[in-house]
């Protein structure tokens, strides 16, 4: 069976980084490319070490992103690049007839208002329409066959595979959600900064970006569609001293204050049977249990006292929040079982 | 002038451990007299290496629990038991005429039905009514001269400073608070145990006790006298990879949602303009600045989008969240400044 | 292809579960049976969630070991067993015709009278010489066909690693050996102590164990070979505030003052050539990024000016140093190629 | 009694915060004027939140350094400036008359020869040999009056506190010293790298400078100075995942290799017999316990096997290593004990 050549672009960063580990461990395909900007001509082991050891990573050499010289050895694309700089790219990819996977936030929105009113003008509204959605477990049937994926943010994923299914099921409000997400560092990037740097992110905890996050106009478009009614939240991220891993606790009023749990905790059972990454738990889940693979562990709650539902979800970042939804969303892109390349266990502890 | 002779009862956890580190350069009192029941016999800096050094402190030997003892050598008695200890050991010292500052959460809970409900039946109820609540910045007038103070605990400390403040000037509403709170490992307790074993703790965060924690009904306390109605809330507390520290992210809804943040910062400002303890901060407060000392730094947003207020405290959970506070409060109530011997800066990064 | 029936002994510590993390996606082998004493009867992914996912995994029910039952269900069985229970499970599961792969270091010493004056006497002396070294890279040869494998421990790995290819090529002399190592807290096991509680474990960094550690002679006994003389040399545990890793850095006399740190790397390379684990890094070997996988990275470094030659070995204590390699050391018994099963990159960051 | 006024020169790395940190709590001396360069015009506690609180350190704002207004404000200052900066700022101050404790390595070394070999040639000469070695356990009656101390580096100071009483007392031979260092991230500053970037440093350990890291002739410097000989040693410094401390072990040959254990333990106690910031232990020290206080465990073991005397030292790197170092110093150089402003536990866990 043929291997798809595939590229990453963008390939110096975490995320980057997580894509080629996991690529290079897919049945399907073979990276056939790799770009890095500012990292041109290095090769790829020098900037990862933790990659060398395999035959087909250590030749590979960084180059500066060419669209010809990107279709020239590649039939798909995944775009590991900052926000706003994958518009051009994946434009010019998409012309050239790659198959694009992007994890940044350029297409993500499909209202273009919105987009506009969180980053800016969009320089190319014609495609957001195009963009599919890339979370598997919601958007499955346009994934298959999609052209251009928008991989979802990991606050977003976190956060609408631990609410969504309780909309879907009308066992929750629309109004009245509260979302506290807690992340590992990693999110932040390669780049070093202060508030990324050891010893000040070592041993303490703080939210930031408070009620200006940008990931709260995805959040509340997936989540409106669950709901079918417009979702307007309050979402609170902070930084944890740790490398991965983001938690999400979400709060929601319930439909009907006189369920118990179970009823909760059964929408979710019946939602995700025969989903392979996504495990209802019964304890609350926990980052460290997921670290390193594709799994989600979900569970609810019901403060009866309060009257007040609790959603949690838990992801690796750079795996499930990242990397390895993009190869998710390929798979079921391409017709594979979207397990393919994605089934391994994370090391704990 | 004289130094009044203090006891540690308890000394062999991190609470007693931290209270002897504050008592040793608090400039009023001397510890004469410390206990800890499994370690009797031992010297006090073989359980604890770290207080090495200090003449005052090389000496002493713990001791089982005698009350008579405790009396012949000290007027004032911390206790830093587990809770249900407290009451036998607080009750014969207060029939010694000793003033009782008692850790544990035997004495926090007024309503005796709250505290049955939660707890189980009191083995003293009458006393419920005798202890004041040893939060200075709320209950600074009742601590004058108080012979028995229930030491708040972490996670309420750090709830209602962030909180109440809005209650008492009317800007958020009694009902729809929701408290995401994140805990450092110390709060657990030197007990090993596998939730706080390194391997299991080290690298990810997870929620416990969802909708169950004991420190609900002490929050709801506290908030009621400050709302002037009954408050019912949900609280979530967290377990985080770090040592120390507690970050409560709290959420109301605004009385009047066409306030600007600003009303929120300036009703923090001027309620606790003077607290020498209390820092009103505008970005958000970070648990990785209060660690070591007996400070709190808190903070106001607002969501406007969503309708929807955020407040948020940051302490240090073995300080102000118990030994320090512990201290304030013995300053509160023997008269002294509340700063004395806890003015220390702790230590950053 | 058949795929040969394994069992694991003692699946409820970290080794357990990272030999079931990594046997799940071996190719040849297919895990039927787990034993775990005081976890008998509980389902495997409830004593470790991170499992969750896996078809095959969540079925899995740990039983009491029983030599009987293992031999009705498997083949070949690992043994991750704490020191001393390995000697009967090993003798019952080799009578009944198993293959053994022991990661205990009950059959890691080949001479008795070093067994015994490090661990007292030994049960089964005649088993010791039919043991074999399960350290791939130096022992390959007379692992084909092996029935009884005592896997290496963590530490030696590590030190062998770094050391024994520059006493192969005479580099290094055999005396005047120090090695100073550093480990993660994983390698102290999943039992929780005061040592291994995060709050102590956290932030600080100690020795243990101080020349009386028993890994010292089983690395002497490997090293002697290299050496082709008896080396006793110093061996010094650190525990670090990390989960995995061990990082070991050594200290050795020249043999030849006079030769470029080159030669030190030339000879690692030539040694390590075809390695398909080890790579040979100019850069400080970092634990970070040999987490996860089963990989080695091993470098050189000459201090000319005090006349010694510094060694360094970076492997995850629990793959390298512990599943993986018992993996590994499988995969050349039955004659796999060795990185079946175990090429997988480890995350990073 | 009047407080001497002081100046921080430096005031916005972590040794110039942990500077204020300490001197607002030293009852003879009052902090007059800070300078940083970049943040000019800033305020402290912006540049610090956690130093927050205290109505001596609320007003002060970073001025740029001038020597004038410098020597207008304050008779002593501490500089906390980057290498090779130290020497025209000291230069400039010492003219003015006032008192200059360094903490740069710009006047560590006596032998200019030694400077330049490691550093390049050195600016001004003729002020190395005015320098005192600002490490008062070793140079008290040099300390007396000096008015340019050379405050010791971390790495100097642990490493030369387990050596130097070995030998002093004709325990350890001069030659065959090996030190490996394992250090906290925070001593390589708070300028953001990617090597102290939190997902890079989180979770792994690694060398760097090997053979090559310019404290090797300070500690040889001192360590001579000890052994009335020429030592010549290797050094090898970590970076461990943790934000403070700093543990040397050091391995020596022991000078008559019949003694047992407690003749180096004994040589400890005696030679720190009164010192009040030392204590000899006999556990493996842990950096654990002397974060963040000025104390230093130290402790000797033999390994009989092998033939040799390890000796270890745990400092906080930001306090015995640097700004506590600093104070002490300027107590003996000014006549107060040593301990005034210092004594104070620090917080564990």
């Amino acid at each position: 069976m043929d291997r798809l050549a595939v590229a990453v672009v963008g390939a110096s960063g975490y995320t980057g980084a997580e894509l080629l580990r996991l690529l290079v461990d897919h049945p399907r395909v073979t990276v056939a490319h790799v770009t890095a900007h500012r990292s041109a001509g290095q090769r790829l082991v020098e900037l990862f070490p933790h990659l060398r050891g395999r035959p087909e990573l250590e030749p590979l050499v960084c180059r500066a992103f060419d669209a010809d010289e990107v279709a020239a050895a590649a039939k798909l694309a995944f775009l590991a690049l900052p926000h706003g700089e994958s518009v051009p790219a994946a434009t010019a990819l998409l012309e050239r007839g790659l198959t694009v996977l992007d994890l940044s936030a350029d297409f993500r929105l499909r209202d273009p208002d919105a987009y506009e009113a969180w980053y800016g003008p969009h320089p190319a509204k014609e495609l957001l329409g195009r963009a599919v959605y890339g979370l598997p477990e919601r958007h499955r049937r346009e994934l298959a066959g999609a052209r251009l994926v928008a991989v979802p943010g990991c606050y977003p994923t976190a956060t609408i595979l631990a609410l969504a299914p309780l909309l879907d099921a009308g066992l929750i409000r629309a109004d009245g959600i509260v979302v506290d997400a807690k992340s590992g560092v990693s999110g932040a990037g390669r780049s070093p900064t202060l508030a990324t740097h050891f010893a000040e992110a070592g041993e303490g905890v703080r939210a930031y970006k408070v009620a200006e996050h940008r990931h709260t106009p995805e959040i509340e478009q997936e989540l409106s569609l669950a709901a079918r009614a417009e979702v307007t939240l309050t979402f609170t991220p902070h930084l944890l001293p740790m490398t991965r891993g983001i938690l999400a606790t979400c709060y929601a009023l319930p439909a009907d204050p006189s369920l118990p749990r179970a009823a909760y905790l059964d929408a979710l059972r019946a939602r995700y049977a025969g989903e392979r990454f996504v495990a209802v738990v019964e304890q609350p889940p926990d980052t460290a249990h997921v670290r390193g693979g594709n799994r989600v562990h979900v569970g609810a709650w019901l403060d009866a006292r309060a009257g007040r539902v609790i959603a949690m979800a838990a992801i690796d970042n750079l795996v499930k929040g990242a990397a390895g939804q993009a190869l998710q969303a390929m798979n079921a892109a391409l017709g594979f079982p979207e397990w393919t390349g994605l089934d391994a266990v994370g090391p704990f502890p």
